[in-house]
């Protein structure tokens, strides 16, 4: 495995498979890598001759008021890990690397970004989609991994990879849950003991929403409340969004159809965290 | 010589390439083509192997007051020209084609596209980034070729270019003019016989400009009134900018030094007309 921060070093690297019939995976990430992460680097593979895996803590992703400083980083765990699956290239670019000096292009999906988390980080989204452009280009892969857990990025970047014609396929791999079902995030180090087990409640708060949905609800400001009512009976969380919406296009639904995404944002003491189940075929639909 | 009107067919036929150490060279053009284009043209089937032609006339990158229905279309002659030309590919995809359904993904280069035209068409430079960006990753070209005539355009490219990190190389291929120095543009079919001999003095007002840098004079308000002072004289002119500014930043600048950009855009009767000297290793600097 080798660990390149240049893009040029990268690209003369990559330059080989290019020519041949070989298929790069790639794995967008910001590093402190865990099981979720994990899961993304074993299927890409599996499913590539090559895998690259990005490590980058973009900083245009963050809101001035965010935890860009704060983020976890540990590359040399990250390292291990990585070996251990099989990657074959860590690509590590310092931030001055991927936004030189005079940078001035953005690119930005509409109308979804303005939805859920979007709402409440109003530039995340263009940072998200500005970098993936420039990683897509860098690694120009034939598949791109991304989790589940954010769900809201996967439909952006779906829409971003369709609209820009990037030749390339997306896969979007299940989120990795600890044994009490909190959706696995480099957040998660930032809760103490109490704080953890409060957590729990964003994964209850969505299996009270399914359950409800699965015995027959298709009231979606109903499965809502009960879903917030669950949440506010936690003291230490305070919901940024508790929503049922449609899964291709992040819209507000009244009745519950075919298929819906349940996603939830809480702040748990200072630290936010996501969770969504996305609850597809819906019986009786 | 192939027409193509699908992203997916364009993409089946260019594979072969992707494969091998062939070049592509790729010439994107909204059609009606002239000498100015043929040049393009002429530049790519030298330097390539292969060479696609983009023929669209791109929505959105007109204003709502602009000319995108009137705009002149001519693809019986364009392919003529083409073919004698050289090129092996010409895609000609339709509207929908390119932006389907719930289309929302836009590029954008801040700041130089608020200069120069970018003043007077605001949201022109945000169609002509973003398609051009579609273009990039459907023909994955080695070397894209553009005209001199849109200078700001290119140096726009330029900067998207670097900061999306496309692998390929850009080419600005020299302004072709008719014996008068009219800049060749398909808008100049607009102009009347009256109209057309007045559209001389886009290129005479530059000569102006140009001659007054060679004799000494460096202060760049000075050239920019003289040159304004001849345009004026021509009744059926009227100015948008003349300007001289930095090549590289499109910066206005006090003092004129290495390098400068004489730049005009004047309307002749209804019809705007944009031309430009780069003058480079300005003597005595």
């Amino acid at each position: 495995m080798k660990v390149i921060h240049k893009i040029n070093e990268l690209r003369v690297e990559l330059a080989q498979y290019y020519h041949s019939e070989q298929s790069i995976g790639f794995v967008p990430t910001m590093g402190c890598l865990h099981q979720g992460h994990l899961k993304l680097m074993e299927n890409a593979v599996k499913e590539n001759d090559i895998v690259v895996l990005s490590i980058f803590v973009n900083p245009t992703q963050f809101g001035p008021e965010e935890d860009y400083e704060e983020y976890p980083r540990n590359f040399k765990k990250d390292f291990t890990k990585a070996r251990e699956t099989g990657v074959d290239y860590i690509f590590n670019p310092e931030v001055e690397e991927m936004y030189s000096e005079g940078y001035n292009t953005f690119v930005e999906v509409e109308k979804l970004t303005e939805k859920l988390c979007g709402a409440s980080r109003p530039e995340h989204f263009r940072g998200v989609t500005t970098v993936v452009t420039k990683l897509f280009n860098i690694v120009r892969p034939d598949i791109a991994y991304f989790g589940q857990k954010d769900f809201q990025q996967f439909v952006v970047i779906k829409r971003l990879v369709k609209d820009l014609n990037f030749p390339l396929k997306l896969e979007m791999v299940p989120i990795a849950r600890e044994d009490d079902g909190l959706a696995i995030s480099s957040r998660n180090k930032y809760l103490n003991k109490r704080e953890r087990e409060a957590a729990g409640v964003l994964y209850q708060a969505l299996q009270k929403g399914e359950n409800m949905i699965l015995k027959g609800e298709r009231n979606a400001y109903k499965v809502e409340e009960k879903m917030k009512d669950l949440i506010k009976d936690e003291e230490l969380a305070s919901i940024d969004y508790v929503k049922a919406v449609e899964p291709e296009t992040l819209e507000d639904i009244e009745k519950i159809s075919k298929e819906v995404l349940l996603a939830v944002a809480v702040f748990i003491g200072e630290t936010r965290l996501i969770d969504n189940f996305y609850i597809e075929e819906i019986a009786g639909n």
